[in-house]
């Protein structure tokens, strides 16, 4: 397997887009992708596209084919990929293998979700498919409470608190604010999450990532290819892609306090990468929930397990920290296009790496890392990145 | 990129399954696909599950994490891929590419849909996702009023009969008969097909496949693996695998007479296998409408554009003739639960060559051929088989 590295990038503003069209979200994420590669449509040899719910938000299927059309690329082969909120990240590695391989030398990648078109009550039934329909969303449990869930068992076991929670909001809005395609740009306080309504105890609205519409797409390029080509002077290396699997439903796993899908994809990340957690200077957390983004640097090995509200209370997951996180703004301030939140994961660690990230910049950041989890966390992909 | 074989297969019934839910239909697929390869759950390192529209049918999303939890495989990972009724061979793509890479050894690929829990009306719905909602199926547009026009368009281009295309359904249902996990194994008449509604005019109800629930699942082994573990006594080598894209709505094509993806897909498909399509001793296609098998043999070379019905009509295509299509009922007869049916093609390659299908064995068959049509053609997946 060959070096694979992102060679340009492409993002749609994420929030409610009343005046965009799930077509017009693709062709603005994936045309900025190819244009900002500086190659050309027809250079683009296959797609991989992930999308969780098209069928339920918009009465749309195929969208493999939908992107291709709409970019002009027909008739490369272009592929829909599904994995709840992991269907980001799940693209992306299966674009990255395809380059890796040798199959290709340079794919298109992006993620797409239009969720506003149904109601509220309409996207939390199409969110719930994310769980065990059957054993979890039909019995009342929405996607809220299986992380109340989780949140309570943390608190039980570890001592969290929800302002510790309420901690990881603050920290995203914040750095929301520097990012122009951050849905909510608006400093909040650990006083306005706790005041704020709950949605499934201990969880309040502010602990709780919004519906969101967006697209987002990157271009990969065998590095080889680019080097020949002489366009590596922005080019990301992506040094580790993993994906693992867990129930589907919350009840049959072992722990409520840790994302075993996470703990696996993160050591085979960290066997590839030939790295370690103290080596990654940001990462990129799937903050679905607050609870999530403090088990994610609990099973990432950031910190050690239990510690993680803590750890984000005093700061260190904050810009200038130890390991600052969601410096995009996070799920909860950026955005949660389903689909889209994976591939914008990796263009925020590609912006970081080439010291873009204006207002939010990691001083002298060389490795990035991004965690996607789908569902409850039956799916979790890992990518790591660096300059190529 | 290393040769990858099939060595094990699994298949339900397909048809109306109201004793099955849609864990039951995987679990009974991909045991008996297991079983079949002789190899235990610990020896599968990845899955691709083809899925198109779980979340209208059921409820459900995150196929991926589904399968893998419902077969027993966590934490391995698990992917589902959709291009609607292309899902099965799209998915076997994807599961061939990351055996043929290097990347894994051995991975189990598969199809699943469950389309009878909603009435016919929301299926017609669901799988008008597979158009562009947009232009075709919110305008009224459904799957069989889109195929009715390329139909009408052959019809007035090339003088094809609806008797031509009845002879498609009357020879996949003669060819169900000897097929246990067909849907429809009863013999029909040219007069049965002429006699039944009109769907949308020129075509009747029996030239429409049906709704129906079903899984189909196989293992893939890297072949040099498979040799090495001598398990190659039943193996049956993927010798080419191509995937194109076209329009999504079929007003944007440049013809209604051609599926263009077919004949993209094809070409590559002949190329890497190095064969012709005389070369062929059995091809299953993507009946989804009788219309759609006459286009196919003409897009893959078996007979000249225009000359589909007359070839048919004939006697060329059925078993003993020049080359026998659809041995196992094709979509028409053996049913179609769209994302199963591209995988049920590559399991019926896999009996033909291992001489097992037993009623409908194309003697001395050494190559065989499979393509998968998504939508009206706005993807098309064609793969290649002979004994490895």
């Amino acid at each position: 397997m060959r070096s694979v590295s992102i060679i340009g990038t492409g993002l749609t503003k994420f929030g409610e887009h009343w005046n965009l069209s799930f077509k017009d979200l693709i062709a603005e994420a994936g045309i900025k992708a190819i244009q900002d590669s500086g190659l050309a449509r027809k250079d683009i040899q296959a797609v991989y596209g992930g999308c969780m719910a098209s069928g339920r938000f918009i009465g749309q299927e195929h969208i493999g084919a939908l992107i291709a059309d709409q970019l002009g690329l027909n008739p490369v082969p272009s592929t829909r990929l599904e994995a709840a909120c992991a269907s980001g990240g799940v693209a992306l590695r299966n674009g990255y293998i395809t380059v890796a391989s040798g199959l290709y030398d340079i794919v298109a990648v992006g993620g797409i979700e239009k969720m506003t078109e149904v109601s509220t009550e309409d996207a939390g039934f199409a969110l719930g498919g994310a769980g065990d329909q059957e054993t979890e969303l039909f019995m009342g449990a929405s996607f809220p409470a299986l992380y109340a869930l989780m949140a309570r068992a943390h608190m039980h076991e570890f001592g969290t608190t929800e302002e510790q929670m309420a901690a990881v909001s603050v920290k995203n809005h914040k750095n929301a604010i520097n990012n122009q395609y951050a849905q909510f740009r608006n400093e909040i306080t650990i006083e306005d999450v706790m005041n704020s309504g709950y949605v499934a105890s201990p969880l309040k609205l502010l602990d709780c990532s919004p519906i969101s519409d967006g697209a987002a797409a990157v271009i990969l390029c065998a590095t080889e290819v680019a080097r020949k080509m002489k366009i590596t002077d922005k080019a990301i290396e992506i040094i580790a892609s993993a994906q693992a699997s867990d129930t589907l439903a919350l009840a049959n796993r072992k722990s409520l306090t840790k994302i075993n899908a996470t703990k696996v994809a993160a050591k085979q990340a960290f066997e590839q990468a030939k790295l370690k957690p103290r080596d990654v200077d940001f990462a990129e957390l799937h903050d679905c929930f607050s609870i999530a983004e403090i088990m994610a640097i609990e099973d990432l090995g950031f910190t050690e397990k239990g510690k993680g509200g803590k750890f984000t209370e005093e700061g260190n997951t904050a810009i200038g920290g130890v390991i600052p996180t969601n410096t995009s703004g996070g799920l909860k301030a950026h955005g949660h296009p389903v689909a889209a939140t994976g591939i914008k994961q990796a263009i925020e660690a590609y912006l970081q790496l080439n010291e873009k990230a204006h207002g939010r910049q990691v001083k002298g950041a060389e490795i990035g890392l991004a965690q996607n989890v789908g569902g409850s966390g039956a799916t979790c992909v890992v990518h790591m990145f660096r300059r190529a």
